[in-house]
């Protein structure tokens, strides 16, 4: 499986302010550019967190590449994954709305009517890990149910679980041109952080966007 | 005045580590600039959290810069300032070694024995503020000696509230092939942060250095 994480950042390396309300920190030309990456991908993922803070579809906007991805004998869309250990997808959640599949990450330790409602919802619901979801066992199972190129759009906590299980292959990075400022603001990589063994990156391609710049990173 | 903000960051923002630890996240060519930087400014501003955490001596290394600095007519050094709203500066840190002037900006509310103790070790103690360093006060201070082009190395503390008080006119950042994550490490830009007109950027340049890129934007 070839998993890219693509993400919109400030200049100061935040996803959204403290508040963390939806911030449109890139334009139109890297929006559409996103828009190509999730017609390319086999499956789009997110953390619950996203999926509480912005409630995306995650799903392709424009008809031609919809319309290529069914010619060449795809689904309309990519499908949606979402990362949630803590059980907390509303089952009203847009990325649940039926215009793709969606599978929902979720713990051995989910209970089961919570389950229950996720599937009754529209979910598959895969269970892996005890009481946090384990990212390295649940993409394996998605690799097994045919994903083969993974586009993860965040946000800073599952970025870094990923990372930190060594699952990241690519790095694409939006840099905006505005400053939002907060040490308690989600940014690009949150978790609990690395203190050594860095993931060291290889910058492969620099590239003017929208009045910033986008950075291409290998891992 | 004009103030330029350097730093070096991760590729996800971060200055250093949780453990706050110094960290290389750059490399000789952007080390070489910034010494370069250094020499071209009047007076180089740290906040006390990068005297503690790194204790450096922010003074020109390459000895031909600071020599041309002696020819036409200035010191050896630039001076260098330090923000102290708690006054946390301890008595043998380098940044008061006597190998350039040093200005320490501390509120109203500092007491006298800790001025002192900072004027004994030899540093200039500026009042500005009344609990809190008031950075557009001091700044003016600041000009008034004579300093008019201000570099500032950082932290994330500091940097937010210069752009707080609207007081950046260019920031530069190199953007280092690193990936370091953790929602408690600091960041670029830290305090309270943004939570709506944020500050707006201009990109003037983008150049690859040290396997990172270094960033270029007007305030």
């Amino acid at each position: 499986m070839h998993v890219l994480v693509n993400a919109a950042m400030s200049a100061d390396g935040k996803l959204s302010s403290r508040r963390r309300e939806q911030l449109a920190v890139s334009g139109p030309d890297d929006f559409d550019r996103v828009d190509e990456l999730r017609a390319e991908s086999d499956a789009v993922m997110v953390g619950v967190g996203t999926v509480l803070a912005d409630d995306p579809s995650l799903t392709v906007k424009d008809a031609d590449r919809r319309a290529a991805r069914v010619e060449r004998g795809d689904s309309e869309n990519p499908a949606r994954v979402v990362a949630d250990s803590r059980i907390r997808t509303p089952p009203d959640a847009k990325v649940l709305d039926g215009s793709a599949e969606t599978y929902l990450l979720v713990s051995e330790a989910a209970p089961t009517d919570f389950v229950e409602e996720m599937e009754d919802a529209g979910a598959y619901v895969v269970a892996a890990g005890e009481d946090r979801v384990d990212v390295t066992t649940a993409l394996a199972k998605l690799e097994g149910d045919g994903i083969d190129r993974l586009l993860v759009e965040g946000g800073g906590e599952l970025i870094f679980s990923l990372f930190e299980a060594g699952l990241v292959d690519e790095l694409s990075v939006f840099v905006g041109p505005k400053v939002i400022g907060g040490r308690d603001a989600p940014t690009l990589v949150d978790g609990d952080g690395f203190v050594e063994e860095f993931p060291e990156l290889e910058l492969t391609d620099v590239e003017r966007v929208d009045g910033g710049v986008l950075l291409t990173w290998d891992v």
